[in-house]
């Protein structure tokens, strides 16, 4: 076959059908997506959760992932925060024209591998090409199916004053490693994104508390566009302390260096709970023991009515947070 | 709001939240979609299809629509042919930096309104922006869920020597139309695409007929493409007589001018139907009745085991119709 992927590629010919049939179902290949069919079909009966995101994120491998895994563990993650057990994903492909199969090949491997881990079947897909110059190299949109089962549905369980709100470890990682990549700067090994698939982390959190409120992964917009969400729906003052936030030494140095706050910054292996704070033992417990949280901390909680988020700083004064205002980087997922 | 979307409209912010709130939500809010959760949820029971395609077609206005229209109705055909009731639709948005409002608008207007004809919801989204010229304007990815009620459900039955081939109108006018408007030539305003929802066409028809056996819809690749898929697939040779298929006049010049024969150009508004010979009458009689299938016609049969497609042609000789092996214009969908 050839070394890079061509126009041709896309023109649902021979050279599509090689294309699926010899690359992309060697990877993801399973008994409802050999079939080829227009649509997918699976019988289920329940509360479904449906998701979709498109992932664009440059450069599209990076420390610690790669835009192949990225596009698996960022859907199972939204279904996962919803207490979805993710079932089911498509997987659409824009492959813009000169991408080598090496790399190709690669970015498959890594979906196939981040599926495996978290269970789910790629049941149905879409493959185009275009242009060179009119995409950059890849863009992956991935959709999911999951499953509610009546014990992970928390809707109705008021968030209130007095709830607690925790983080499940160091936060800003993920945006500020891109944006390190991005520029060039040559760094160690432990500057890498935290992305990773929540479902074993938050699912069965659920199962062991009935009070939890709110789940939300903080990726684009960071932990303080999600706070300041939260914030807004459910019409609460929501208070954070600095000095209880985990951050990495490395994500503080780069956002100092780089003039971004991690605060702002995208996770994509993080997790904000809202939880009543009887459950506090039991949840941190829980998060403690798992690889996922052992750096867990109750970072704030809900003060009473309103809408707005406050950070109180190391030094014992009391900023609002506003939410994103300024440009970040575009592409960081 | 600025006249054009910018980088910061993906930062996941404050102008994602006022871009997603006073322009997204504007055009396609429901019950569902208004709660803009990490995904949407909803109850159901059944046998369900899932689709996904992504929409890159240039230019992303055409003559008979445009591509908002076109991610609508395409993924409302993949459940349709698939004998799915389409039900919920997700959107995935990459929008090139610098699109106008106005185009932008205009697309989810008209997102909006094929949504609503064709009666289903879109219920989860996701927008990103990617810098200029690491795009083209906007992509489109939309994943679909529909459900197959049992009477619509037509595996197993085995497609066997005698079954008619059946389209249910002119072909290659989508595939011809975007060609000609691509090259810049000036066209009167019969030239354009066949986009159109096909639910309300072969829904009803698997209600009056228990023998059509296989439906797809001939967009890339076209009418040559889909049954030579059907040939390897069931392992059946199919015959179609080059004289019964429908033509528009239009077609026929541009295909003469372009090089490209109808048979290779993609369809937005057609579907190739095998069913046995005995419900011809009713499922004619109900094509030609409904405003989609008034130029149906019966082009061809399945002749017996092999794995090959042959064209009658109009002097009477017999030539193989071969999957398309060479390059066309990209984009087309």
């Amino acid at each position: 076959m050839e070394e890079i992927i061509l126009l041709s590629h896309g023109n649902g010919g021979e050279s599509t059908r090689r294309l699926i049939e010899e690359e992309i179902l060697k990877y993801f290949g399973n008994d409802i997506l050999n079939q080829l069919l227009d649509s997918a079909i699976f019988d289920i009966k329940g509360r479904l959760a449906f998701t979709t995101d498109s992932f664009v994120v440059s450069p599209i491998f990076f420390n610690g992932g790669d835009i192949g895994k990225l596009s698996i563990y960022g859907t199972i993650n939204d279904l996962s925060v919803m207490g979805a057990k993710p079932l089911y994903l498509s997987v659409g492909l824009i492959v813009e024209e000169g991408l080598s199969f090496e790399e190709f090949r690669k970015i498959l491997l890594s979906m196939k591998a981040a599926s495996e881990e978290c269970g789910i079947k790629i049941i149905t897909g879409d493959t185009k090409v275009v242009e060179r110059g009119k995409g950059d190299k890849i863009f992956i949109n991935t959709s999911g199916i999951g499953i509610i089962e009546t014990s992970l549905d928390w809707r109705g369980r008021g968030i209130e004053q007095g709830d607690i709100v925790i983080i499940n470890g160091g936060i800003g990682e993920h945006g500020l490693c891109i944006m390190i990549q991005r520029l060039g700067i040559k760094v160690g090994e432990e500057v890498k994104s935290d992305l990773a698939p929540l479902n074993s982390l938050v699912l069965p959190l659920l199962k062991i508390s009935n009070n939890i409120k709110f789940m939300r992964d903080p990726t684009r917009g960071g932990v303080a566009g999600v706070l300041n969400e939260i914030a807004q729906k459910y019409s609460v003052e929501i208070e954070i302390e600095e000095e209880k936030i985990p951050i990495k030494p490395w994500v503080r140095s780069a956002s100092e260096i780089l003039g971004i706050d991690p605060l702002y910054s995208a996770n994509e292996g993080k997790v904000i709970i809202i939880a009543s704070r009887k459950d506090e033992d039991k949840i941190m417990s829980f998060l403690k023991n798992h690889p996922l949280g052992k750096d867990a901390e109750i970072i704030g909680e809900i003060k009473g009515k309103g809408n707005r988020v406050y950070l109180k700083t190391k030094l014992g004064t009391r900023r609002i947070l506003d939410p994103l205002k300024r440009d970040l980087l575009p592409r960081i997922c």
